[in-house]
């Protein structure tokens, strides 16, 4: 396994989004987002995605030049129209513009619509607590599962972001609404391996924890079977109505690559406008406690907090440098003109 | 089974409470949610909790002549202290109070420490919806499930709400952290049945669809694994952080019952301060559309929108009577005075 510096992945894929005809500065934040995803062990959102986003650019999927415009404000809640901008850069504006809302009006919810993927949604969620805001924030996307009870695709895969400052470290959960990825499913199966837990149904419909099955019928299964599938549905359509966009079923037929002209709702409160400090640490250190000090269901085991794999992914691949998959490294030079 | 009727249940549950000494207003507006709550389907937290809300006044666990009182409003963030007054009353109180803040600011949030159980966390989203609202809503609890990776409890099952208002039929979701209630795994061993998924784990650590081997070990199932584990954490975390109120772990310490000092998030927004009437059926007729056009993975299955089938409940129920159990029944009409 060939391992990447840091310093040397974000110059790479800068200089690949650069050549792809992003603005300077534009290009220097996106490329510090995706090797951060890729550094946090979202490899799938980080460098693996990079060559997908030139791609949106070339085929004017997504517009390197737009930025958001305000289209409404009601004081606390306020809409802009992403103009099909860089996911990462509107998403990012956006969740700054709730922490600023929040400080006038105890929280704030910016929501956007006609945005593209905002890759991993996780970053907003981090973006949010490292400025010390609780940070809410989800998104809409095109069809790729079916709602409980169905076998073909009808609803997106959301995912749904919450995070807390703490100062050793985040509590942050990233999660989409189906319990694997495909890019899951792939891995695994290349690995000749199952899946941990049932993922999917296979060509009799039945629950099955072979990868390659699932992949054929696409019937990936929701989180929590009818759960993932309804809370799918609703932060759908929530979205869609915070933010005047497109439903899951108006992407489908929008057809701008995945998540072309989606939406996203960015929710910030800081809890400092509520409690002390000391409330605040008390609050997580007895939870984080009552987590760890649980019985583990394997000897030896280990309860984690949500976020703290991230960060130990983190401090893992600053050290040793952040593990790449050869031929997307390569492919990736070969954008930056480095090959 | 014995069918009763709405009238009849809400007119004995009301007596029941006027015996345990609550006043009457109150009262009435506690007997008609319980009631609701079974005519729609929800049989645990409906007449079935009668007896359990009964002995907790009796305890003096809940307070029936508090009521919630103001400790910090930030705009369009308002915080009460619930007193431990009735939950259904506080959160009545709160989700209302809600709506009035986002008519102002376009989004409203109203987060209560120090309340109680409030009983069936969708009614409070149907609520919401009932006024044209959309609504979210969360609350803590105590410890009732392990966390994921552990074998003792050490998180609660924190019910999530979310609820679009439509014409034809609200969208309302209504969900805990565990995938099955200790209810629905009682039930379907007295039936000696088994679950339909996997619900929890057996003493050799095995997933498990059999109800009593659950039981035993309580070792039952976040939703989604993983997911539902931290999503559950990160609940707890923001409702006890947005209120100033008790984690998990310290309603575990308070030991007044089930969500003894809980608290609870509600958020509110008016969608047609967004969009039109128009546009707001458009998207939830073509979201509605989409997934009953899904092919449905059994022959002639039927693909259900969150809330579809409590309306269905609802329905037969009104015509047919709510089905109870006559045990049951017969303590309800015994704490009226009826018996």
């Amino acid at each position: 396994m060939t391992r990447i510096k840091f310093d040397e992945m974000k110059a790479t894929i800068k200089m690949a989004f650069l050549h792809a005809g992003m603005p300077d500065e534009k290009a220097e934040i996106c490329a510090q987002m995706h090797t951060e995803s890729s550094r946090d062990g979202v490899y799938s959102h980080g460098l693996n995605r990079v060559e997908r986003f030139v791609e949106y650019i070339g085929k004017g999927w997504v517009d390197v030049h737009a930025e958001p415009t305000p289209e409404l404000n009601l004081g606390a809640l306020e809409i802009y129209n992403g103009n099909m901008g860089p996911g990462i850069l509107n998403a990012i504006f956006a969740m700054n513009r709730a922490t600023e809302i929040a400080e006038k009006n105890g929280l704030g919810l910016v929501s956007l619509n006609n945005t593209t993927h905002w890759m991993r949604g996780g970053a907003y969620g981090w973006l949010a607590a490292e400025k010390g805001y609780i940070g809410i924030c989800w998104t809409n996307t095109e069809s790729c599962m079916p709602a409980w009870g169905a076998k073909s695709c009808g609803i997106g895969n959301n995912p749904f972001i919450m995070a807390v400052p703490r100062k050793e470290g985040h509590i942050v959960l990233d999660m989409a609404m189906s319990q694997y990825s495909y890019g899951k499913l792939q891995v695994t199966r290349l690995k000749n391996q199952k899946l941990p837990y049932p993922g999917g149904f296979d060509q009799n419909g039945t629950l099955t924890d072979d990868p390659g099955a699932i992949e054929e019928t696409r019937r990936i299964l929701p989180m929590g079977f009818w759960k993932g599938s309804g809370f799918a549905v609703l932060l759908d359509i929530l979205s869609a109505l915070l933010s005047g966009g497109l439903t899951t079923a108006g992407i489908d037929k929008f057809e701008k690559g995945s998540c072309g002209s989606c939406n996203q709702v960015f929710i910030a409160v800081n809890p400092l406008k509520i409690n002390t400090q000391d409330l605040i640490d008390k609050a997580l250190s007895e939870t984080i406690a009552q987590l760890k000090s649980s019985v583990p269901a394997k000897e030896n085991g280990e309860i984690f907090y949500p976020g703290e794999q991230s960060l130990k992914n983190r401090n893992e691949n600053m050290e040793l440098g952040i593990p790449v998959d050869d031929t997307i490294w390569a492919k990736v030079k070969e954008l930056a003109k480095l090959n």
